[in-house]
């Protein structure tokens, strides 16, 4: 049997397709999951090798289900990121017209996505909400709904034909996908990498959050993602959950980690992977001073006072 | 006609109960609406005096529909908060075992804190998600599910005897509703008040986050949540939903609001107004040199040294 990745299905969702952007994915056997819990799970037991699930969106923001898995739990890694546009097709039975579309369903994450046209194109038609975008096409093509919100590639699959594509609210929809798997040596650095953290604050203080912050700022690491989570222990008790620009084999990510370590009450390294935003040539130089050369040679300089060679 | 409050429908939910502890509700006509938006909108247009929804729990973080709403469209005031501990009944048709029960039913948001309960005494049965907990006494009532999970007072309207009551995963288990109106001026200070404020950062910067909260950490603020919501224009674009300890007619707050208002691209206050987890007495000493006196005093030996009185 060939190595598999888990990932969230059914079959024909977003996510199957932007797993099959990764070209290592051609060469896994590539199992649904029902829920992102248990695609997780899968790795967790050894029974996939990764599982590959959402983690943000530009619309709905960070997908707690994935990030409430990755913050307990046994720890797990990222490996890779990838972003996915994100247009919907109104999908129906061939022959249906816009005129005839009395119900239409979609997975709830969809709904804002597709609120403006629907107002515009099919004020009156009634909302059901499916357990995924493709389950909704499936109840379409069963004949218990009218129409399904759904990736046009969804189309053909489920019998299906597109009468309208390219229907997104806002502009650059897009949703953000990890490809997760047990810890590991991270991969080298590309030059575009960014480094996933969850931090706990030791105590709730005036400034307590800021100073974790500050361990960033301080060595000119730009912060890209911090989505706070409920830790369980009440109202007000969250977690962070940070992406920021770097590699963990770099010095100034290396000793910010560090700093964090010292002042956290826990902190749970998520992985350093290639950003899919950008590429080595489009990341921005760092502040004067926070260079990786520029820390190689204060370290060296450092070690030489603290020898006498200064 | 008596001035009315719209809620976050159907009757019968948590959010019902929550809206009846505030001694004001007792004089208005409480109306419920079927979402969140359709709510905050009856009070944008005129339709209500104030809405009344749930906007933090404290096992699924911030509920993205009332802050989305709260960020955007029409400026609103949150005028009070009221804190409701969560603990689900198992409602069942009178005369029905535990051991009748195949399908089980309620709002998604009820599913993390029902899990362990399920696994632990009804792990065959399935799941399928309601429109509200109200909703799924009400499917169980027509026979269509086996049991709901819902708050215990549900079970008279619905016809439903409980089977089991105070069933929550985590202890402490509570969600935050808030009474949302027009802007107005705020309540005066109680001595243990809250401030509401969404920040949208001028630019992206390696700091920028940290530099807008030393706004508050400068003059000893406490935060109390940090939650970053997506502006719609792509990934890794947040504005930032804070709760921050202190009144906005307080010195110190008052010159923290102003502070974010000259660095940040936008600031929308969203109200001062009384906390629900403490009393006056049991708020925390402020930082030495942060309290209202010290801030006055302060500002008085500046104008006085202006006017060449030192």
């Amino acid at each position: 049997m060939p190595a598999s990745y888990a990932y969230l299905g059914p079959e024909g969702t977003f996510t199957e397709v932007a797993l099959r952007t990764l070209p290592e994915a051609a060469t896994r056997q590539l199992i649904p999951y029902v829920s992102v819990q248990s695609a997780l799970d899968a790795v967790r037991t050894g029974e996939a090798e990764a599982a590959f699930v959402p983690i943000e969106n530009s619309v709905e923001g960070g997908i707690t289900a994935t990030l409430d898995e990755l913050v307990a739990g046994t720890p797990l890694m990222i490996y890779r990121e990838v972003l996915l546009s994100i247009t919907f097709a109104l999908l129906v039975r061939p022959g249906t017209k816009l005129s005839d579309v009395k119900t239409v369903s979609a997975h709830p994450a969809a709904q804002p996505q597709v609120r403006n046209w629907l107002k515009a194109n099919l004020p009156d038609a009634v909302w059901e909400s499916a357990a995924s975008n493709a389950d909704a096409a499936r109840l379409v093509q069963e004949g218990r709904y009218d129409a399904a919100f759904a990736g046009e590639f969804a189309a053909a699959r489920y019998g299906l034909e597109a009468l309208e594509t390219e229907i997104h609210d806002a502009e650059n929809a897009q949703t953000r996908f990890v490809l997760v798997g047990r810890p590991a040596r991270p991969a080298a650095p590309t030059g575009a990498d960014k480094t996933s953290v969850v931090l706990w604050q030791r105590d709730d203080h005036p400034g307590g959050l800021r100073d974790l912050l500050g361990e960033f700022a301080t060595r000119g690491i730009n912060l890209m993602v911090l989505q706070s989570r409920p830790t369980g222990a009440g109202i007000g008790n969250y977690c962070f959950c940070i992406d920021a620009a770097g590699h963990i084999s770099e010095r100034r990510m290396a000793e910010a980690l560090m700093g964090l370590k010292r002042i956290c009450r826990d902190v749970r390294f998520l992985g350093s992977y290639p950003r899919a935003d950008v590429t080595a040539a489009q990341v921005r130089t760092p502040l004067p001073g926070t260079s990786e050369d520029e820390f190689m040679a204060a370290a060296e300089w450092v070690t030489r006072c603290q020898d006498g060679r200064f």
